[in-house]
Protein backbone atom coordinates (compact mmCIF):
# COMPACT_ATOMS: atom_id res chain seq x y z
CA UNK A 1 0.00 0.00 0.00
CA UNK A 2 2.32 2.19 1.28
CA UNK A 3 5.25 3.94 -1.08
CA UNK A 4 8.60 3.07 -0.60
CA UNK A 5 9.47 7.24 -0.04
CA UNK A 6 7.21 7.62 2.60
CA UNK A 7 9.01 8.00 5.94
CA UNK A 8 8.03 5.81 8.93
CA UNK A 9 6.26 7.01 11.16
CA UNK A 10 4.89 9.93 9.39
CA UNK A 11 1.68 11.56 8.78
CA UNK A 12 1.60 9.86 5.38
CA UNK A 13 2.83 6.62 6.73
CA UNK A 14 -0.39 6.32 9.19
CA UNK A 15 -2.68 7.74 6.91
CA UNK A 16 -1.56 4.99 4.70
CA UNK A 17 -2.35 2.59 7.36
CA UNK A 18 -5.74 4.03 8.08
CA UNK A 19 -6.66 3.67 4.12
CA UNK A 20 -5.83 0.08 4.01
CA UNK A 21 -7.87 -0.93 6.95
CA UNK A 22 -10.92 1.29 5.06
CA UNK A 23 -9.82 -0.65 1.79
CA UNK A 24 -10.54 -3.92 3.58
CA UNK A 25 -13.62 -3.26 5.06
CA UNK A 26 -17.17 -4.74 4.01
CA UNK A 27 -18.02 -3.20 0.66
CA UNK A 28 -21.56 -2.22 1.84
CA UNK A 29 -20.69 0.67 4.33
CA UNK A 30 -18.92 4.21 3.34
CA UNK A 31 -15.27 3.35 3.47
CA UNK A 32 -13.81 5.54 6.46
CA UNK A 33 -11.52 4.93 8.83
CA UNK A 34 -9.84 6.56 12.43
CA UNK A 35 -7.28 5.46 13.94
CA UNK A 36 -5.54 6.78 17.25
CA UNK A 37 -1.54 6.65 17.60
CA UNK A 38 0.00 7.02 20.92
CA UNK A 39 4.59 7.06 20.72
CA UNK A 40 4.42 5.84 16.85
CA UNK A 41 2.63 3.17 18.14
CA UNK A 42 -1.45 2.06 16.69
CA UNK A 43 -3.34 1.88 19.77
CA UNK A 44 -6.60 1.81 18.21
CA UNK A 45 -8.53 1.30 14.85
CA UNK A 46 -12.01 2.42 13.87
CA UNK A 47 -13.91 1.22 10.87
CA UNK A 48 -17.47 3.38 9.92
CA UNK A 49 -19.78 0.69 11.38
CA UNK A 50 -23.18 2.78 10.92
CA UNK A 51 -25.74 0.41 8.75
CA UNK A 52 -23.82 -3.00 10.11
CA UNK A 53 -24.39 -2.13 14.33
CA UNK A 54 -27.28 -0.14 12.77
CA UNK A 55 -25.99 3.55 14.56
CA UNK A 56 -25.65 6.59 13.78
CA UNK A 57 -23.05 7.39 16.53
CA UNK A 58 -20.67 4.33 14.92
CA UNK A 59 -18.82 6.38 13.46
CA UNK A 60 -14.85 6.21 12.74
CA UNK A 61 -13.54 8.11 15.30
CA UNK A 62 -15.96 7.84 17.94
CA UNK A 63 -15.25 3.67 17.66
CA UNK A 64 -11.20 4.53 17.96
CA UNK A 65 -11.75 6.99 20.45
CA UNK A 66 -14.13 4.47 22.17
CA UNK A 67 -11.32 1.70 21.71
CA UNK A 68 -8.61 3.55 22.62
CA UNK A 69 -9.71 5.21 26.04
CA UNK A 70 -10.54 1.68 26.75
CA UNK A 71 -6.82 0.07 26.12
CA UNK A 72 -5.37 3.38 27.69
CA UNK A 73 -7.83 3.12 30.29
CA UNK A 74 -8.42 6.99 30.44
CA UNK A 75 -10.82 9.00 28.56
CA UNK A 76 -8.36 11.97 28.56
CA UNK A 77 -6.47 10.78 25.09
CA UNK A 78 -3.62 13.20 26.01
CA UNK A 79 -0.25 12.79 23.61
CA UNK A 80 -2.57 10.61 20.94
CA UNK A 81 -2.70 11.64 17.81
CA UNK A 82 -5.91 10.66 15.69
CA UNK A 83 -6.10 9.58 11.99
CA UNK A 84 -8.88 9.81 9.53
CA UNK A 85 -9.37 9.31 6.18
CA UNK A 86 -12.45 11.52 5.98
CA UNK A 87 -12.53 15.32 7.51
CA UNK A 88 -15.02 14.72 10.46
CA UNK A 89 -19.03 15.38 10.57
CA UNK A 90 -19.54 17.46 13.55
CA UNK A 91 -20.25 14.88 15.92
CA UNK A 92 -17.13 13.57 15.60
CA UNK A 93 -15.18 16.47 15.60
CA UNK A 94 -17.07 17.35 18.70
CA UNK A 95 -16.29 13.49 20.17
CA UNK A 96 -12.53 14.61 19.30
CA UNK A 97 -12.84 17.51 21.04
CA UNK A 98 -14.14 16.24 24.23
CA UNK A 99 -11.44 13.39 24.07
CA UNK A 100 -8.41 15.91 24.63
CA UNK A 101 -6.46 14.88 21.46
CA UNK A 102 -3.92 17.25 20.96
CA UNK A 103 -3.21 16.44 17.31
CA UNK A 104 -5.76 15.41 14.52
CA UNK A 105 -5.01 14.60 11.37
CA UNK A 106 -7.61 13.86 8.63
CA UNK A 107 -7.14 12.71 4.51
CA UNK A 108 -9.74 13.75 1.99
CA UNK A 109 -12.43 16.98 2.56
CA UNK A 110 -15.69 16.88 3.26
CA UNK A 111 -17.62 19.88 1.41
CA UNK A 112 -21.11 18.64 2.76
CA UNK A 113 -20.54 17.89 6.31
CA UNK A 114 -16.50 18.42 7.03
CA UNK A 115 -16.57 19.83 11.05
CA UNK A 116 -12.83 21.20 9.93
CA UNK A 117 -13.39 24.15 8.32
CA UNK A 118 -15.28 22.55 4.71
CA UNK A 119 -18.87 23.30 6.20
CA UNK A 120 -18.09 25.00 9.54
CA UNK A 121 -15.18 25.09 11.72
CA UNK A 122 -16.43 23.58 15.17
CA UNK A 123 -12.60 24.43 17.18
CA UNK A 124 -12.83 27.91 15.67
CA UNK A 125 -16.27 28.53 17.03
CA UNK A 126 -16.13 26.83 20.38
CA UNK A 127 -12.86 29.00 20.74
CA UNK A 128 -10.35 25.64 20.89
CA UNK A 129 -8.38 25.82 18.00
CA UNK A 130 -5.47 26.52 20.66
CA UNK A 131 -6.43 23.18 22.23
CA UNK A 132 -5.95 21.15 19.13
CA UNK A 133 -3.36 21.31 15.88
CA UNK A 134 -5.46 19.97 13.27
CA UNK A 135 -3.30 18.95 10.16
CA UNK A 136 -6.39 18.60 6.89
CA UNK A 137 -5.28 17.03 3.43
CA UNK A 138 -2.97 14.45 4.07
CA UNK A 139 -2.99 11.53 1.07
CA UNK A 140 -6.05 13.76 0.10
CA UNK A 141 -5.99 11.94 -3.66
CA UNK A 142 -6.29 8.88 -2.34
CA UNK A 143 -8.30 9.10 0.51
CA UNK A 144 -10.74 10.90 -1.67
CA UNK A 145 -10.23 8.49 -4.39
CA UNK A 146 -11.27 5.58 -2.05
CA UNK A 147 -14.39 6.99 -1.67
CA UNK A 148 -15.45 8.16 -5.42
CA UNK A 149 -14.45 4.67 -6.37
CA UNK A 150 -17.08 3.56 -3.37
CA UNK A 151 -19.73 5.62 -4.60
CA UNK A 152 -19.17 5.06 -7.82
CA UNK A 153 -19.53 0.98 -7.47
CA UNK A 154 -23.00 1.66 -5.29
CA UNK A 155 -24.36 3.48 -7.73
CA UNK A 156 -23.53 0.45 -10.44
CA UNK A 157 -25.01 -2.11 -8.48
CA UNK A 158 -28.08 -0.24 -7.65
CA UNK B 1 -41.28 13.83 41.67
CA UNK B 2 -43.90 15.33 39.14
CA UNK B 3 -46.37 17.75 39.77
CA UNK B 4 -50.23 16.68 39.98
CA UNK B 5 -50.71 19.48 37.51
CA UNK B 6 -48.57 18.47 34.60
CA UNK B 7 -50.35 16.55 31.90
CA UNK B 8 -49.88 13.03 31.55
CA UNK B 9 -47.15 12.52 28.14
CA UNK B 10 -46.54 16.26 27.89
CA UNK B 11 -42.81 17.70 27.03
CA UNK B 12 -43.25 18.38 30.98
CA UNK B 13 -44.19 15.13 31.70
CA UNK B 14 -41.09 13.06 29.72
CA UNK B 15 -38.82 15.96 31.35
CA UNK B 16 -39.72 14.91 35.29
CA UNK B 17 -39.59 11.48 33.85
CA UNK B 18 -35.41 12.11 32.95
CA UNK B 19 -35.02 14.51 35.73
CA UNK B 20 -36.07 11.55 38.18
CA UNK B 21 -33.30 8.70 36.08
CA UNK B 22 -30.84 11.69 36.60
CA UNK B 23 -31.27 12.26 40.10
CA UNK B 24 -31.06 8.58 41.22
CA UNK B 25 -27.88 8.43 39.50
CA UNK B 26 -24.64 7.63 40.51
CA UNK B 27 -23.30 10.63 42.51
CA UNK B 28 -20.10 11.08 41.21
CA UNK B 29 -21.11 11.54 37.98
CA UNK B 30 -22.54 14.78 36.03
CA UNK B 31 -26.31 13.86 36.66
CA UNK B 32 -28.07 14.39 33.09
CA UNK B 33 -30.12 11.93 31.61
CA UNK B 34 -31.63 11.77 27.81
CA UNK B 35 -34.61 9.46 27.27
CA UNK B 36 -35.85 8.56 23.77
CA UNK B 37 -39.86 8.82 23.64
CA UNK B 38 -41.83 7.16 20.59
CA UNK B 39 -45.46 7.28 20.17
CA UNK B 40 -45.65 8.15 24.50
CA UNK B 41 -43.55 5.00 25.20
CA UNK B 42 -40.33 5.32 26.30
CA UNK B 43 -37.82 3.72 24.36
CA UNK B 44 -34.77 4.01 26.19
CA UNK B 45 -32.69 5.87 28.86
CA UNK B 46 -29.05 7.15 28.49
CA UNK B 47 -27.04 8.35 31.68
CA UNK B 48 -24.17 10.35 31.79
CA UNK B 49 -21.12 7.95 32.01
CA UNK B 50 -18.12 9.73 30.84
CA UNK B 51 -15.85 7.94 34.46
CA UNK B 52 -17.59 5.23 35.15
CA UNK B 53 -16.83 3.96 31.84
CA UNK B 54 -13.73 5.65 30.69
CA UNK B 55 -15.21 7.14 27.92
CA UNK B 56 -15.48 10.39 26.71
CA UNK B 57 -18.31 9.92 24.31
CA UNK B 58 -20.78 8.35 26.66
CA UNK B 59 -23.00 11.51 27.06
CA UNK B 60 -26.78 10.79 28.08
CA UNK B 61 -27.84 11.31 24.37
CA UNK B 62 -25.20 9.20 22.79
CA UNK B 63 -26.29 6.14 24.96
CA UNK B 64 -30.30 7.45 24.71
CA UNK B 65 -30.09 7.33 20.83
CA UNK B 66 -27.63 3.87 20.49
CA UNK B 67 -29.99 2.32 23.02
CA UNK B 68 -33.26 3.53 20.74
CA UNK B 69 -31.67 2.01 17.68
CA UNK B 70 -31.34 -0.89 19.07
CA UNK B 71 -34.69 -1.47 20.80
CA UNK B 72 -35.99 -0.43 17.71
CA UNK B 73 -33.37 -1.68 15.01
CA UNK B 74 -33.26 0.93 13.12
CA UNK B 75 -30.32 4.33 13.26
CA UNK B 76 -33.23 6.59 11.85
CA UNK B 77 -34.57 7.42 14.67
CA UNK B 78 -38.17 8.93 12.83
CA UNK B 79 -41.15 9.64 14.75
CA UNK B 80 -38.93 9.46 18.24
CA UNK B 81 -38.52 12.72 20.80
CA UNK B 82 -35.00 13.13 22.47
CA UNK B 83 -35.56 14.52 25.94
CA UNK B 84 -32.42 15.62 27.63
CA UNK B 85 -32.26 17.62 30.96
CA UNK B 86 -29.23 19.51 29.50
CA UNK B 87 -28.83 21.51 26.63
CA UNK B 88 -26.03 18.90 24.34
CA UNK B 89 -22.91 20.02 23.64
CA UNK B 90 -21.59 19.97 20.08
CA UNK B 91 -21.08 16.30 20.18
CA UNK B 92 -24.35 15.11 21.19
CA UNK B 93 -26.10 17.78 19.43
CA UNK B 94 -24.11 16.67 15.81
CA UNK B 95 -25.42 12.52 16.84
CA UNK B 96 -29.00 14.38 17.29
CA UNK B 97 -28.66 15.33 14.06
CA UNK B 98 -26.89 12.43 12.21
CA UNK B 99 -30.02 10.49 14.44
CA UNK B 100 -32.51 11.98 12.16
CA UNK B 101 -34.88 12.46 15.42
CA UNK B 102 -37.17 15.22 14.14
CA UNK B 103 -37.97 16.66 17.90
CA UNK B 104 -35.91 17.40 20.64
CA UNK B 105 -36.72 18.88 24.03
CA UNK B 106 -34.61 19.95 26.46
CA UNK B 107 -34.48 21.27 29.83
CA UNK B 108 -31.49 23.83 31.60
CA UNK B 109 -29.41 26.13 28.61
CA UNK B 110 -25.40 25.49 28.75
CA UNK B 111 -23.53 28.37 28.54
CA UNK B 112 -20.26 26.99 28.26
CA UNK B 113 -20.90 24.60 25.47
CA UNK B 114 -24.54 24.22 24.55
CA UNK B 115 -25.19 23.82 20.90
CA UNK B 116 -28.61 24.70 20.63
CA UNK B 117 -28.20 28.44 20.44
CA UNK B 118 -26.48 29.22 23.95
CA UNK B 119 -22.37 28.76 22.72
CA UNK B 120 -23.04 27.57 18.82
CA UNK B 121 -26.66 26.99 16.83
CA UNK B 122 -25.30 23.83 15.55
CA UNK B 123 -28.62 22.96 13.79
CA UNK B 124 -28.49 26.62 11.84
CA UNK B 125 -25.09 26.30 11.33
CA UNK B 126 -25.75 23.02 9.17
CA UNK B 127 -28.68 24.56 7.71
CA UNK B 128 -30.76 21.46 9.22
CA UNK B 129 -33.20 23.88 11.19
CA UNK B 130 -35.73 23.02 9.41
CA UNK B 131 -35.50 19.50 9.41
CA UNK B 132 -35.90 19.41 13.25
CA UNK B 133 -37.94 21.05 15.68
CA UNK B 134 -35.88 22.21 18.90
CA UNK B 135 -37.51 23.11 22.44
CA UNK B 136 -35.50 24.23 24.98
CA UNK B 137 -36.15 25.73 28.74
CA UNK B 138 -39.03 22.59 29.87
CA UNK B 139 -38.66 22.71 33.44
CA UNK B 140 -35.61 24.44 32.93
CA UNK B 141 -35.31 26.26 36.67
CA UNK B 142 -35.61 22.00 38.19
CA UNK B 143 -33.12 20.62 35.73
CA UNK B 144 -30.46 23.44 36.55
CA UNK B 145 -31.13 23.32 39.96
CA UNK B 146 -30.39 19.70 39.74
CA UNK B 147 -26.80 20.84 38.29
CA UNK B 148 -26.47 23.44 40.52
CA UNK B 149 -26.72 20.92 43.52
CA UNK B 150 -24.43 18.32 42.30
CA UNK B 151 -21.27 20.87 41.81
CA UNK B 152 -21.64 22.51 45.32
CA UNK B 153 -21.87 18.89 47.38
CA UNK B 154 -18.76 18.40 44.71
CA UNK B 155 -17.18 21.46 46.08
CA UNK B 156 -17.86 20.67 49.73
CA UNK B 157 -15.98 17.16 49.29
CA UNK B 158 -13.19 18.24 47.64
Amino acid sequence: MQSDTVQKYSHQYWMYEALGFAKNHYKSEVPVCAIVVKENKLISCGLNLTEDLNDSTAHAEIIAIREASKTLSNWRLNNCILYCTLEPCSMCMGAILNSRIPKFVFGAYDQIAGACGSRLNLAYELEKEKQIEIIGGVCELECAELLKDFFINKRLTI
